[in-house]
C-alpha cells in the first residue's frame, strides 16, 4: 500500500491549536495534502456537535515541499467533540481522512478525530517512559530473609524455578519486598525508565496479591507503609515517578470487608457485594473465581470508603506520606458491569475526579485488555493497559505462530496468529483511532506484562530491537516489564514472574544496554513525546512511520528482515539532510526518492528538519 | 470481490435460536461455513459479557450442499450481548466473521453480533411497509376548501408550484387534510403499504408543523381532532397501522409552554428550555434557527407534561380515541444533547416506557440521518430514519453525480459522490454492522423523504426497479415517500413536497404498478421480512444477495449495467429448481455455476428452496 503520499491529521501540535481545548473555544485544526493528489475542489471538516453534523470550510494555508496545508477553525460543542476531514478532488470523487485512516467512502462516528474538553492527563504523561514491578519478585532487601512466609505461602528460594502448578502458581513466595526495590534504582535510572508501576502492594493471600485482604496498610511482608513510604522518598529523590494499582473490580475473599458482610445481612459492608441469596452466602466473583467477589458499586457506602472524597483509598495513598503518582486500575474493563448494572463511567469519573481534589499532578492508568476504545474517551482514564492496539499486533508480526502460547494475551485458543506487515498496521490502526490523541499517548505500548508470556520467548531471531524500538516510538507510553531487559522468557503470565536474576546482570549487558539506548533515543526527541504520526510505508515485511513536530521530523524503518523500498522524497521535509540515530539500514537520496534498503529484521532512525 | 463463499452468520431465525432472548438465557448460535475453506482446527464465538472475553466452543452440526453448519451456546449476560465468531483454518491463520463481514485482524467491539434482551418491537414491525405522508401535500377533503388560511399563510391552489423562496417555502399552504387521507386510502391498498408515516399534525406556523404550537390538538385546519380519530379508524379497518411524528427536540417559538416561559423565570415552564440569560430572553434552538427552541430535557415537569406517565403527550395520542400505532421521533440525534448534556438515552427508554404501558404493540422510529447505530441498540429505537446505511449509498450507486443536489441529504457540500458497487456495500455493511438485527429489520429504507431530493430526479436511466427493488429486499423497512410513485420529481427537501398529482394517476399507473408489483414481493415472501441476509456478489455494476430463511431462498440481483456474472452453485440450496419472481435477467445452471446475464439496469429475483 502506498501511503506515503496520502492527507494527514493527527492530534499533535502540527495539526491541533490546542492540546487543551475548553467547551466553547474555537480550535484551528491543519491537514496536510500531498500535491500530487492534485488540484482540490475543496475541503471542508465535518463535525458532529449534539451529534448532528455541520461543516466548515477549510483555506488553504501555505505549502511545504510537495505538501498544501489546509486549515479550518472548530468551535468545541460537547465535552468530546468528533471531526473528520472531507476532500473533493478534481474528479468531483471524495476522500474522508479521520482517525483510522483514508476512505473513499463515508466513515463512522467512532473512528473520528476529537477534541477533549477537559481532559486533565498530568503534563508528564506523555513523556513517560513506564517499568512495572512486581513486588514479589523484583528483589529483596536485607530484611526481606527475616520475615517468616505466612501461613498461605510456599516459601521460595531467590533462584527457585517458578512453579506453574496450583496451587503453588499463586502461593510460591520468593520475598521481594519494597526496600528491594530502592536498593536497585540505580538500575532504573540506568535504563531511564521515568515512572514505576507497582503491582499491589496490600496484603493478600497470594505472591500477587489482586485478592487484597483491606487497603488501609502495606503488606507488612513488603516492608509496612513505612516501606512505601521509603519508595516514594527515593523515587522522587531521583526525579521519577511511581504509581499503584488497584483491584476496583473485586477485592479478596480474605478482605475485611468481604469477611465483615459474608452470612452477614445487617453488616455496614453488606451491599459492598453481589450476592445471591438472602442469606448472603453464594456471590458473583471475577470469572467465577471464588476468592475474588466482585464489588457492587450501587453500594454509595463503598464508594465512600473505597473512591470517593479525600478519606477514600484512592485518595489516602496519594496524599503525603505516600505520596503516590497514580494508580493503574486492574480490570477496568469489567469493574461496575454485571447484567444489568453498568456503572463503569460512575466508577471512574469518581475515581478520577477524587484524585484531583488530593493531587491533580497524578495518572490515572486502567487495564482493558481488548477494544478498550469505548471507555477511554477522556473523562477519566488517560491512557489504556491494553493489548489490542499494539502488544497482540507486535506479536502476530514478530514471533513464531505458537499453537501453545499459553494464557494471558487475551487470544482466542491460547495461540498467537501470524501477521504481515499490513495485518500489523490494519490492527494497530483500527484499535488506535478510537482514542483521542491524548489517550493515544498515554497507553501503554507493552511487549508484554506479568499477565502475558514474555515476548522474547517466541520472537523471530533478532527481532528484540524492531520490538523495543516500535514501543519507544508509536505514540504511547513505552513499558518495560521488569526482566524484560535481561532477556527473560515465560510462557506464560505466571511463568513470567520469574525473580530478577540480578546475578546475571553483566550477561545481559548487551540487551539492557539496548533499552537503554532506545529508551534515551525515547526521551531525547520532543517529536516522539507528542508529536505526529504519520504512516509512510507497508508491506509485509517492513513498516515505516515518521514522527514529527515543529523541531524535527523522525523517519523511522522496522523490518523483520531484508529491506530494499523506495519512499518518495516528500516524506520528510530535507531528505538530504538526515542523520541516523540508530539501525543498520542505509538511507540514500535517488532524484525524488528515498532508497533505504540493508539486512533485517532491523530498527533504523533518522533524523531531519521540523515540519 | 468474492463474497459468495464466505463463513456466514446474521442475527436471522437460521442462526439464532430465539428473536427474544432474556438475560441469563442461553441462545444456540450457528454459523455456515463453505468446504471450500478446507478443513477447520476450530470455531468459537468469542462474547464479551461484562466486556470480558469469553470464548465457547463450535461444533458442527451437519452440513447441506457446500457448506458445514457450526453450533455454540452463548448466555445472555449484558441487555446486549455482543458476539462474534473465530475460525481457526488449517494453515494456522484465523478469520473472524462479525456484523460488517469477514477479517483476517481481530475486529471491534463496535461491530459484532448482538443478542438484545428485552428488545419489544412490535411483531409486525420487520413485515412492515410504510408509506410517508406530508398531509398539507396529500390530499384535501371538500372541507378544505372552507377552511380559511391562517394569518402566517400564503394560501395556495393545488397545482401551483411549490415555492422555494423564503418565507413563502415554509408558509405555502396547499390545504391537504386528514379526511382528504381517508379518501385516498384505496390507494394505499392498491399500493399494498402496511403502514403511515404522517409528519406533523399538530398546529404549527409552517406548512411542515415540526414547529408545533400545542401538541395538545390536531390543528383545525387539517380536521382537529375528530379528522385524526377518522382517519385512524378507517386506516385500522384495513388492517393497516399508521403513526405521528413527535419534536422531542425542539417546539415551535409559538408553543404555548415556550410563550408561557420565554422572558418568563416564574412560569411552571421556565425549566423547559435552555436560556442564555436569567431574564429567559434568549435561548438555544435547533440549528440556531429562532422559530425553534430546544427543549432542555432536565426539566422533570417537562418530562411529565411531554413524555413520561398516562398523561403525556406520549401517551395521550396512543390511547384511543385516537389509537396512533406509534411515533417517529424527529431529530432523535439531538434530543437531550447539549454542551455538557447528554441525557438522549433517558429521554429516549421515558418515551417508550410510557409507550409500553398505554399499549406495547406500537412501534417507536427514530430520526437520525447519519452514523446511528450508538443510540439504536435495542433500549428504545426500534429502527432508524437514516440516510447512512442505504438513502445516500443507493443514491451513490444509481444517480448522475450531482455538484448540486440541493439540501437535505446531509451531503457535505450538498453533494452526492458517484460510488460503484463496492462503495455501496461498503457503505452499507459498515452503517448497518452497528445495529443489531431486529434494529436493522426495523430500521427505514427510504430511497428519498420529505427532506431530501426525490430519488427519481437524478436516477440514472431506468434505475427505478433497481432502487425500489432494493428498498424492498434489503433488510429494514420499505418507505415510499409519497408521491415517488407517481414519478414526481424534487431537488431539495422543499421542492419534494409536491402536492400529490391525483389527476395524473392515469399518466402515473406504469410507476404505481411498479411499485405496487415490489411491494407484493416483498410482503408475501417469509425470506424478505425477517429472513437471513448473505451478499453472493459485488462488483461496480452489479450486487447479488440471498435472503433466506427454512422455508425459501431469494437470489437478488441488482444491476445498473449490463450483466454477466457466475456465482458458486452452492450460494442456494437448489440452483436447478429456481422460479423467477421479478425482472428480466436470465439464470442459467452450468455444471458448478450459476452464470447471470442480460441487459442492465435490471432487478431480477429468483426463488428456491429454503436452508
Amino acid at each position: 500500500m502506498d501511503t506515503a503520499l496520502e492527507p494527514h491529521h493527527d492530534g499533535s501540535p502540527l495539526y491541533v491549536s490546542t492540546q487543551h481545548p475548553q467547551l466553547g473555544e474555537t480550535v484551528r485544526v491543519r491537514l496536510r495534502v500531498p500535491q500530487a493528489l492534485g488540484e482540490l475542489h475543496g475541503v471542508r471538516v465535518r463535525s458532529n456537535p449534539d451529534r448532528e453534523p455541520v461543516f466548515s470550510v477549510a483555506e488553504r494555508a501555505g505549502s511545504t515541499s510537495g505538501w498544501d496545508w489546509w486549515q479550518a477553525e472548530i468551535t468545541v460543542a460537547n465535552r468530546v467533540h468528533g471531526y473528520r476531514w472531507l476532500l473533493r478532488l478534481a474528479d468531483g470523487s471524495d476522500i474522508w481522512v479521520n482517525a483510522r485512516g483514508v476512505f473513499t467512502t463515508e466513515t463512522l462516528d467512532s473512528e473520528d478525530f476529537r477534541l477533549v474538553a477537559g481532559s486533565d492527563a498530568p503534563a508528564w504523561a506523555a513523556s513517560s517512559v513506564l517499568y512495572q514491578i512486581f513486588p514479589d519478585r523484583f528483589a529483596a532487601s536485607d530484611a526481606a530473609a527475616s520475615r517468616p512466609a505466612p501461613e498461605w505461602a510456599v516459601a521460595a528460594q531467590w533462584t527457585d524455578e517458578v512453579r506453574l502448578d496450583p496451587p503453588a502458581r499463586s502461593t510460591q513466595l520468593y520475598g521481594g519486598d519494597l526496600d528491594g526495590i530502592v536498593g536497585k534504582l540505580d538500575h532504573l535510572e540506568r535504563l531511564g525508565v521515568t515512572m514505576i508501576y507497582l503491582t499491589p502492594v496490600f496484603p493478600a493471600r497470594s505472591n500477587h496479591r489482586y485478592d487484597a485482604t483491606t487497603f488501609d496498610v502495606v503488606d507488612p511482608l513488603l516492608g509496612g507503609d513505612e516501606a512505601l513510604i521509603r519508595l516514594v522518598e527515593a523515587v522522587h529523590a531521583r526525579g521519577m515517578k511511581i504509581i499503584g494499582d488497584l483491584t476496583t473490580n473485586h477485592s479478596g475473599d480474605a478482605h475485611e470487608w468481604f469477611r465483615a458482610a459474608h452470612r452477614n445481612p445487617d453488616a455496614a459492608e453488606a451491599d459492598f457485594y453481589y450476592w445471591r441469596d438472602a442469606e448472603h452466602d453464594g456471590y458473583e466473583s471475577w470469572l467465577g473465581v471464588p476468592s475474588l467477589p466482585k464489588f457492587n458499586w450501587n453500594s454509595r457506602e463503598l464508594r465512600q470508603r473505597f473512591i470517593e472524597g479525600e478519606n477514600s483509598v484512592v485518595a489516602r495513598w496519594l496524599k503525603p506520606p505516600y505520596s503516590l503518582d497514580g494508580w493503574r486500575i486492574d480490570v477496568a474493563n469489567m469493574t461496575g458491569r454485571l447484567g444489568d448494572d453498568d456503572l463503569n463511567a460512575e466508577v471512574r469519573q469518581t475515581i478520577r475526579r477524587t484524585m484531583i481534589d488530593v493531587n491533580p499532578d497524578t495518572i490515572l492508568l486502567a487495564e482493558s485488555t481488548n477494544d478498550a476504545s469505548s471507555d477511554f474517551q477522556g473523562d477519566a482514564w488517560h491512557g489504556a493497559m491494553t493489548y489490542a492496539n499494539f502488544t497482540r499486533p507486535l506479536w502476530g508480526w514478530l514471533s513464531e505462530p505458537l499453537a501453545d502460547a499459553g494464557g494471558g494475551l487475551g487470544m482466542a485458543m491460547q495461540t498467537i496468529p501470524w501477521y504481515d506487515g499490513w495485518q500489523f498496521y490494519a490492527a494497530h490502526r483500527q484499535f488506535s483511532a478510537g482514542f483521542p490523541w491524548s489517550i493515544r499517548l498515554g497507553t501503554m505500548n507493552a511487549l508484554d506484562t506479568h499477565d502475558t508470556p514474555r515476548f522474547r520467548t517466541r520472537a523471530l531471531p533478532d527481532t528484540l530491537p524492531v520490538a523495543v524500538g516500535m514501543s519507544v516510538t508509536l505514540p504511547g507510553i513505552p513499558v518495560v516489564w521488569a526482566g524484560d531487559e535481561f532477556g527473560l522468557t515465560g510462557i506464560d503470565g505466571e511463568h513470567s514472574r520469574t525473580p530478577i536474576p540480578w546475578h546475571a546482570a553483566d550477561a545481559a549487558s548487551g540487551t539492557i544496554d539496548l533499552y537503554s539506548e532506545l529508551i534515551a533515543l525515547r526521551r531525547k526527541h520532543s517529536a516522539l513525546n507528542g508529536g505526529g504520526m504519520r504512516w509512510v510505508h507497508v508491506s509485509d515485511d517492513a513498516l515505516a512511520y515518521v514522527r514529527e513536530d515543529g523541531d524535527e521530523s523522525l523517519l523511522i524503518v522496522a523490518a523483520r528482515a531484508d529491506v530494499g523500498i523506495d519512499l518518495p522524497a516528500e516524506v520528510i521535509p530535507a531528505p538530504d539532510a538526515v542523520e541516523q540515530l540508530f539501525g543498520g539500514l542505509v538511507l540514500s537520496t535517488e532524484g525524488d526518492s528515498i532508497r533505504i534498503s540493508g539486512t533485517g529484521p532491523d530498527f533504523s532512525v533518522w533524523q531531519t528538519a521540523g515540519a
